[in-house]
């Protein structure tokens, strides 16, 4: 019986890797300015698409403005919202109310509470995407964190969503290898000076994939008219796991 | 509805990416001598001639420096301030006293708090410009960094201000890469030595720019007579987000 | 007395060194994604294949999730496990409930206790693979990590007991080299850019095997149909120990 | 009306910036045996032959020892010391004395006070050179240096006097960049290979200076037999600020 | 008078450097699988053989285990061992008993107590290998490391013992530097990629040793069927010292 | 009066630099095995032959050693220790029996204290080497080492004593860096791989020399029959300063 799998919506890795294993969590880590977002809607929008009950939860930005990026590359969030497919939830105000709580009474009280957010995710949901965990991860220590994101990764799996967490990479490069090994599939994104050619060019590592054929070689991405498009796949002969 | 853009006055990087969102934060970070200050007083220029009420806040120079340096390049200050449309606000007599108090009574009890900043910037303002950030980051540790900085961004987008932050490189690594990921957009300014001619060049990064097309190459650039200006562009295939 | 060696179930490697010698534990290290996990698994089924008792101890992951990805490769586990020969100790479940309960007592009281795990390995055990040790170290001192770790092994020894543990990268870089020095042998699996083609490649390095003439190039391998292969192996004149 | 200037007697450096701002602080930065005291004296001998009151602090010579260092480049301070116009202000003993106090009282009180230091400098001083601050910094955290080297900066200016800084590379690279950012100007003094001739050589970068015309490319000096001297200029064409 | 000196029993570096100066002691430090247990054996097996009482203290493995490894290089150790000129000392029951006292009492107590390790060296003994001294460095300070070396290493002078101390480079960097300066000679083992060939190498670097003329190029070396062998040494005009 | 000097014995050196500064403190540092020590007694016996009384203090080594090393390169020190203008100074015992008695109290009290040191200096010394001070730091802060590092350079400055200090590199970078930039003069010693040959060789770097022409290119050395010998200087137009 092989592995149950979803569409990202980025059309060449898609073709690439088969789309990402269901029921499991995926990691999305990169640079800023690296796409981290774009792919997250993306997904979350090929998944409402599909039919699948998907909430996106984001602790950088207000659903207005994720709004508003989407509809810069054509995408329309508002129908699939008003059809219950697609759902945000904003941690932005929460969190400006608990600095505002912090800084009042001047103690440093917060600590990452992943489980707590995993809560905030309703019942039926097919597809998660948390964007971004790396300003939930206050005052944990490597270890702590350890254990609570790999809790939360199992709690996600018992209830069987499919999930796609961001990290960016201000978060400690520790916490960043820690999550990616807890994982069951990571993807990063990055800008790199093409060795050959001398120009910059944005590429994503499939870092890992479990149960599934990944390229070892980089794939290189534009950011176009309609969101994250691989130009650039592997050879043939690559495709190995 | 696309989204309401600001002129940053430098004319080859407005062509490129179409100005900056308005009602949005943007970084502007480099080393020293890369001209930050310069990019800063160039769009607090651009945005008072352009009938916005705009407030620069410098907690390193005093008024009449900046008044100094933009007269170096032509451009005169006083009128627009007379005007009202530009208002220098100094926190160079506020730091000096603080720092003499503390030394004082021996304790050394300031604490970053970027809240108090923000309520100096008067109602009406349209455009505002932190020049820079770094000298009022005392004693704040990364997660402390993140939150307050993240609720400065979210109380200005609240008002409406489209928003310059300028902060060093002498600030510390992890504080520039966690304002990088929380920001609308963000420039780097740098120097490097062209691996082509072995000369070395100024040069700015696009880091990143929501909902815009962002040029993936870095922009050479001059500090000539006018401040500053692009010399070399993306080409024409580079302009992908 | 020549020593007596398991194949690792990776013909290429086994034709190379001869196998791994017995009753000794061997340490696989490496990235997140670079198939640590995969040649645990192929090194279960060959050992249970070839008639010993084997007990896979897995801290990430669930058997099901296991049984999953050998499947994937063509691998049925099933009936080595119910031939008694295979047996997988999940703790995971254990991970959580601790984690939990740590959480609910506010305290942090963990600590990595690697012989509780041992006393885990039933009596007639021949073949034991640990996956991963990395989510066990939680809160020990890097002089503490090498005593109980020295002590796992020299239990482990005394019992007979043929180890492959396994320990990802985001441990600490000083824990990797700790357990490099005190196991028998090590191997460290990572990707890397050929200098001569340009081009990423899987590449195996055997960085130490007692009693074993070694090759000291790195040995590439794909991970293929039927698990990991390696496809091009040191010269002749290299096989020196 | 354009800033007023004072020459640094470093002849080809003032040809091609014009001169060192008056009134504003400069940091001379740089590795052990780059010269930052020949460049130094030079600036003071300058200084004083151009009619202003200019006093030397120096912290880890003696006055004779500076002026021995002079004579060997057939400069003579001392009938500039005799005609008022030339100072030094020693600090060596002072240190051996409250090190042996500190030491006797076996308590480590001493905290760099630069207000103090200040504060020796004669009421109608024109130019101000400290050789170097690195050794007064002793105990300060990275906030404390910023807000004091802030406040040294602020008072100089109000007393309206040109500053030239010394701050040696054993100062932690820290320090070093906070100083960098809050000067009006900075030069760093260093011996590298050049990659063309493979030869090393001494290079001055200019890395900041406001309101002026700065060369992008470093500039190599000797020190010869008349004290620095600049052997290779910018090009003509890079001359931009 | 020159100096006795002792065969190392590699004879390729014993003819370049003519062997190790009696009555001091040698450190050996190297990666992982370097061979440097190997090294101390090949040592061992030559003092005996010449007649010295040879003491070998192995803090990792059984003496057993060290048997085998010398057999597969056809060196029967037991007749030496029952001749009374060689003789194993273990430490790893020690340890492991230690550990779990510790682990027991739930403190931790052990300090490295480099003395004590010595007073178990017998009274008559000529030649002493410990190996290795890295996990008996636990909870000392750098500082404490040194002085305690040092002690380890005056005693054993005092009682005119030749030292072969090996120390793996898993033992942090700072103490493995400290010991190679208070040492009479290091060498150190590792494998790098040859810059011609493109191909990996084991390498031999004589880094200092008293009183002896020795190569300043890197020798390289094999495990081959009779243990350590050099297979090219430096020039004939490389041979000072 | 041009400032009086001394040969350091080094005839190359002495050439090029004309003999370091009299009545000045210099700085020898440098990697294991670079000849720090073959420099000093080196330096020691031409001072004595020079007829200077001269104190070769040795914190590491046994005077029997030191004169055993200066044997191997026909150097007789035992006459001129008769004629007593040479004396050692032994500090390895004093250290043993301080480290035996803070091992058996249980505590760290020692405290590196230069000053100390200095009072076992002579009265009438001329020229005193101090080999090394490396060992002599221990439990001092950055902080705490620059303040009795340059009370110690004043003091003998004061004295009129011609000083060279030893400091190796296993003692912290931070304060490698601190005592060369408190120091008139520092050499540093090296073996690196000569770019253009792919060879290694033995480089002396004359970081910085006070009141005196230094090359900036490195002179290349080797450890002879009869010591340190320069074997290839800078280019006559090299010989700035």
């Amino acid at each position: 019986m092989p592995m149950e799998r979803l569409k990202t919506g980025v059309e060449g890795l898609d073709r690439i890797v088969g789309g990402i294993p269901a029921g499991r969590t995926m990691l999305v880590t990169g640079e800023a300015g690296s796409g981290k977002t774009i792919f997250a809607l993306q997904f979350a929008r090929r998944c409402a698409e599909d039919g699948l009950k998907t909430v996106y939860m984001a602790s950088e930005e207000e659903a207005s403005d994720l709004r508003l990026q989407a509809a810069a590359f054509g995408w329309s969030l508002e129908k699939l919202e008003k059809a219950g497919r697609l759902e945000f939830v904003e941690l932005v105000g929460k969190r400006a109310t608990e600095t505002e709580a912090v800084m009042g009474i001047g103690i440093q009280a917060r600590k990452g509470n992943f489980g707590e957010l995993v809560k905030l995710v309703p019942r039926d949901t097919n597809a998660f995407i948390m964007d971004s965990l790396g300003s939930q991860t206050a005052n944990l220590t490597p270890d702590e964190f350890r254990d609570r994101f790999d809790l939360m990764i199992h709690t996600l799996k018992k209830r069987g969503i499919t999930t796609i967490v961001v990290l960016d990479s201000a978060t400690s490069h520790e916490l960043n290898d820690l999550a990616m090994f807890s994982v069951y599939g990571a993807l990063r994104l990055f800008k790199r000076e093409n060795p050959f050619t001398g120009r910059r060019e944005r590429v994503m590592d499939v870092v890992k994939m479990r149960s599934t054929m990944t390229p070892i070689q980089l794939l290189t991405y534009e950011i176009a008219g309609h969101g994250l498009e691989i130009v650039s796949g592997p050879d043939r002969s690559d495709e190995k796991m």
